[in-house]
C-alpha cells in the first residue's frame, strides 16, 4: 500500500478538471500540464502547480510523455493519470513511468498491450465462453481459404484489418461473387495503412446497438462489473449520447454480459477501471468486440447509478487498496443519461464549429451535472477534440432523466458556436429513442439538417404568438407582462440562437 | 384527478427557480410574478411568463395575494406553488386560492392554522404519544399557578409567548427566586409585542440539536416520512448548514421520530410536504416542536438521499395523485450536506454584506449541486433574505459528502460581497462537527470571527511558500510553472478576496 500525494494529470479539458476534483477531495495534491493553447484553460487554474509542455500541437505537449515524466521528478510527484485518449493505452508510456519509479494510475502494460491488439485480445479470452461474432480466430492472408471460411459464416460478413481502427481497411461483403475483389482491396488497404496485411473475417451485424460494460478489478484478482451502458447512439461513429442503464436489457442478458465482460478483465489479469464493449444484435446477442483499458468519456452515468466515484476508485486501486465491495453489494439506482456537448454544426454534417464561447451559461439544479473545461469567454482551441462539456441528467427512472435532459438542454445557454444541444434535443424528443427501439444507425434512419431547421421555425412561430399574447396583456390594468422574457422563455432552446 | 396545466410560482430566488425546473420536467408551463427590484432575476427569464407586481418592498410585490390571484385568472393559471416564506403559510392567502377556483399546491388552510399555533398543535396531537417537551398543555397567565407547574418540571425552565416568533417574549428561568420576576417580564413582552400575553412553561433544554424530519401525505389518507435532516448548526436562530441523514441517529430513534412525525402529520390530516420539527436533548431524547406547513429551504438534502424529486411530489398530491411508495419502498442511500451561501459576513456578526456579485462562478462536478437564483454581474437586492444560494453536495458517506464541500467552497468563487463560504469551510473541518458531537450552541462555542482571520493568515503564508517554491523551479531548464494559478491553488479558498 502506497498512500499517492501528488498527482500529476497527464490531460487536458473537462477529464483533466474531473480527475482533479475527486484528487482534491482525497486531499491528494495536484499537478496541471499543458499546452501553449491552453494558457487559461480551467484545469490549469484549478491544479495546485502547473508546467507548460509546449506547443499546441499535441505532439508537442500532451503526447511529450518523457517531458511529462521530467515534471513528475521535479515536482515530486508520486503518481500519473493519463485521463482518456492522449497517452492513456500508451503501453510504452505505461512503461516509462513504472521505470522513472511512478505509480500510473491505470492497468498493467501488458494488459494495455493485449487488449490493443484485436487478434491477441481474442485469443486472449479463448478460454473463457465469451460471445464472438462468428468469424475467424487468426490473421489471414490466402483469398481461397478466406473464401471458404466466408461461405461458412454466411454472408454479409465484414473483412476487418488485423492492426486496425476508424474503419480503415474494412470492407463489408454481400455475397460470394464480390467476396475476392473486396479482400485484396482490403489487405492493400491495411498494409497501405498499417503496414500490416493481415485481415480476419466475421459475420457482419448489420444494425447492432453498441452496449459496453464498466469494470473495475484490483491488484489483489478481484473484478466487478458496474453494469452496462448503452452507446448506440452515435454520429461518425463515435458516441454522442449515452445512458446506463439500457432500455432494453433483461436481468439474464445484464448478468450474462457483466460475466463475460468480468471474465474478459480476468484473460488479462486487469486491474484499474476498464470498459468492455459489446455489439448486440437484434435478438439481443450480444458479442464481445473490444476492451478499453481506461476510464471511458461516458464513465459519469455509471457513476450516476452506481453511486461510485470511478476515479476515486482507480486511485485506490492504483494504491493497491482492494476493492471496498463486492458483485452482490453493486445495485443499478435510477437512470443516467449523458450527452456530449460538441462545438459541431449538427446542420453541417456535424464538422467542428470552432471559436468564442460569447455566451456560456451551464444548467443547474437537482439531477443535473456538467462536466467541462470552460467557461464564458474562452476559445475552443483547433488543436484538440471539440467537446466542450458532458451534460449528465439522473432521474429515478428513465424519463424523469429524459424530461431532465430535455430541461437542461433548453437552459443551457452557448452562443458563438453550433453546438449538438440542438441534436440532443431531437434525439430525446424522437419516438425510436423514446421506446428504446434504436441501434448505430439511428442519425442515417432519421436525422436530416431539415429536421433542425423544422424545430427552428416552430420555435419561430411559438415567439411570434407570445408576443402576440403580450401585447394583448399589456393593455390590461396593473399587470405588465415581461414579453421579452416571456417570449424567449417560451421557447427556451432558441436563446442560444437569438439573444 | 386535475392534470396541472400552469403554475405560477408565487415566490422569487433561488426557490421560484427550482420550482419551474421541476416544472417544466413534467411539461407544465410556468408563470413567474417579480418585484421592480427584481426585473433581471433567473427566476423571470426561465418563466414561459413573467408579471411584474409593484414596488421592491415584499408588502408591494411578493406578499400581494389579491393581485397574484388576479394574474393566475387573467393568465389561466391553474395553480399556485407558495416556494418558502412570504405567503407559503399564511392560511388566509390559502383560502383565498381556493375560493378562486384555484389549487393550492400545500397542505389544507386548516392545517396550516392550526400548526402556526403552538398550543393548538399540542393539543392537536394529545391524542397521539408523542413526546413533548414538559410543561403546560394550555396557556397560562396565573403567575401562582405557574410557579407551582415550574417547581414541578424542575429548573431551569422556558417561559414562552404563546403567541410568539423569534425570541420575543422568551425567558428562561434558572431557579423558583428569580420565577415571579421573569414572568411578569415575558407576559408584559408577549402584550406589547402580540397583544396576547398568554404564555406557557415548559422544561428548559439547553444544548439541543435541531432535528427535524420530512413527511409527504396525499389526498387520500396515505403519509409517509422521508427521514430527518439535521439541522443544529446556526447562525442568530437561523439554519446554515443541514445534512441527512444526521450522523448521530440509530436506526430504532429514526423509526420512532418518523413515526411521531407521520403521527403529527395525522392529527392535522396533512397533505403535500411538510416538516416535523423536533428538538433533541444530550441523551437523545427527542420533543416535538413544530411542523412545517411548508417545503423546507433544505429540502434537497431529503431529495438527494431518497432520490425524489420533493417539488414533484408536491405537485403530483395537488393533482389528487396517490403516493407511488410506501414506507417500507424508501431507503437513505448516500450522504447530503447543504450549506447556505449567505451575503454576510460571518466577520462582522454575519451582518448582511449587500452588493454586486462581481465574479461569480459556481463548483461543478460529481455530488455537487448548486440550487441559486443568481449570476455574475447581479445586485443582492437588500429587500430581501440576503441568501445567494445553497450549496449541496452528495457522496456515498458522510466523510465523502464533508470531502465534497470543502471542495466545492473552494471551487466557488464570489467576490464583491462577504459570504458564509469561510465560515462554512470552518464547520466542516472543525473536529466537533466530523465528530458529530455538536449542537446548536456550536458557533456559541466555537466561533469567533478571529478563526476566519488566523485561517486567512495561513492561506497568506502558503501563498508566499507556493511562490518560493515557483521561483525555484523558474530556474529549472524545460519547465515553466504557472505561478499564480499555483499559488492561488495551493490556497484556493483565499481566491474569493485575490483575484
Amino acid at each position: 500500500m502506497t498512500k499517492i500525494r501528488k498527482i500529476l494529470v497527464a490531460n487536458r479539458g473537462e477529464i483533466a478538471l474531473r480527475v482533479m476534483r475527486s484528487a482534491k477531495e482525497m486531499g491528494i495534491k495536484t499537478v496541471a500540464v499543458y499546452s501553449e493553447a491552453d494558457r487559461q484553460a480551467l484545469h490549469v487554474r484549478f491544479a495546485d502547480e502547473a508546467v507548460c509542455l509546449g506547443g499546441p500541437k499535441s505532439a508537442d505537449s500532451y503526447l511529450r510523455g518523457d517531458k511529462i515524466i521530467e515534471v513528475c521528478k521535479q515536482l515530486g510527484v508520486d503518481a500519473i493519470h493519463p485521463g482518456y485518449g492522449f497517452l492513456s493505452e500508451n503501453a510504452n508510456f505505461a512503461e516509462m513511468v513504472k521505470a522513472a519509479g511512478l505509480i500510473f494510475i491505470g492497468p498493467s502494460p501488458e494488459a494495455i498491450t493485449l487488449m490493443g491488439s484485436k487478434l491477441a485480445a481474442k485469443a486472449a479470452v479463448a478460454n473463457y465462453n465469451i460471445p464472438m461474432v462468428p468469424g475467424t480466430a487468426e490473421a489471414i492472408t490466402d483469398i481461397a481459404a478466406a473464401k471458404k471460411i466466408a461461405a461458412n459464416i454466411g454472408f454479409p460478413i465484414l473483412i476487418k484489418a488485423s492492426a486496425g481502427g476508424g474503419g480503415k481497411g474494412m470492407r463489408i461483403v454481400n455475397d460470394e461473387e464480390s467476396f475476392e475483389e473486396q479482400m485484396r482491396t482490403a489487405v492493400s488497404e491495411a498494409i497501405s495503412a498499417f503496414g500490416d496485411g493481415a485481415v480476419f473475417i466475421e459475420k457482419y451485424v448489420g444494425s447492432p446497438r453498441h452496449i459496453e460494460i464498466q469494470v473495475l478489478g484490483d491488484t489483489h484478482g478481484n473484478i466487478v462489473h458496474l453494469f452496462e451502458r448503452e452507446c448506440s447512439i452515435q454520429r461518425r461513429h463515435q458516441k454522442v449520447i449515452e445512458e446506463a442503464p439500457s432500455a432494453i436489457l433483461t436481468p439474464e442478458i445484464r448478468e450474462a454480459m457483466g460475466k463475460a465482460a468480468v471474465d474478459v478483465a480476468k484473460a488479462c489479469s486487469y486491474y484499474g477501471a476498464g470498459t468492455v464493449e459489446f455489439l448486440m444484435d437484434e435478438d439481443k446477442n450480444f458479442y464481445f468486440l473490444e476492451m478499453n483499458t481506461r476510464l471511458q468519456v461516458e464513465h459519469p452515468v455509471t457513476e450516476q447509478i452506481t453511486g461510485l466515484d470511478l476515479v476515486k476508485e482507480q486511485i485506490k486501486i492504483a494504491e493497491g487498496e482492494a476493492l471496498s465491495f463486492k458483485q452482490e453489494d453493486l445495485k443499478i439506482n435510477g437512470h443516467s443519461l449523458e450527452l456530449r456537448v460538441y462545438a459541431e454544426d449538427p446542420k453541417n454534417n456535424f464538422l467542428p464549429d470552432i471559436g468564442k464561447l460569447a455566451q456560456y451559461k451551464r444548467p443547474q439544479g437537482l439531477g443535473v451535472r456538467v462536466d467541462d473545461g470552460f467557461e464564458e469567454g474562452m476559445e475552443i482551441p483547433i488543436y484538440y477534440d471539440p467537446m466542450i462539456a458532458k451534460l449528465v441528467t439522473f432521474g429515478k427512472d428513465r424519463q424523469e432523466a429524459i424530461e431532465k435532459m430535455l430541461r437542461a438542454i433548453d437552459e443551457y445557454k452557448i452562443t458563438g458556436i453550433e453546438t449538438t444541444l440542438p441534436f440532443g434535443k431531437f434525439v430525446l424528443t424522437h419516438e425510436a429513442f423514446i421506446s428504446g427501439n434504436f441501434d448505430t444507425k439511428f442519425i442515417e434512419r432519421y436525422f436530416t439538417p431539415e429536421v433542425l431547421k423544422e424545430q427552428t421555425k416552430q420555435d419561430e412561430v411559438e415567439i411570434a404568438a407570445a408576443l402576440a399574447a403580450m401585447l394583448m396583456d399589456k393593455k390590461k390594468p396593473d399587470v405588465k407582462t415581461n414579453v421579452k422574457a416571456s417570449a424567449v422563455a417560451t421557447s427556451n432552446w432558441k436563446k442560444n440562437r437569438l439573444n
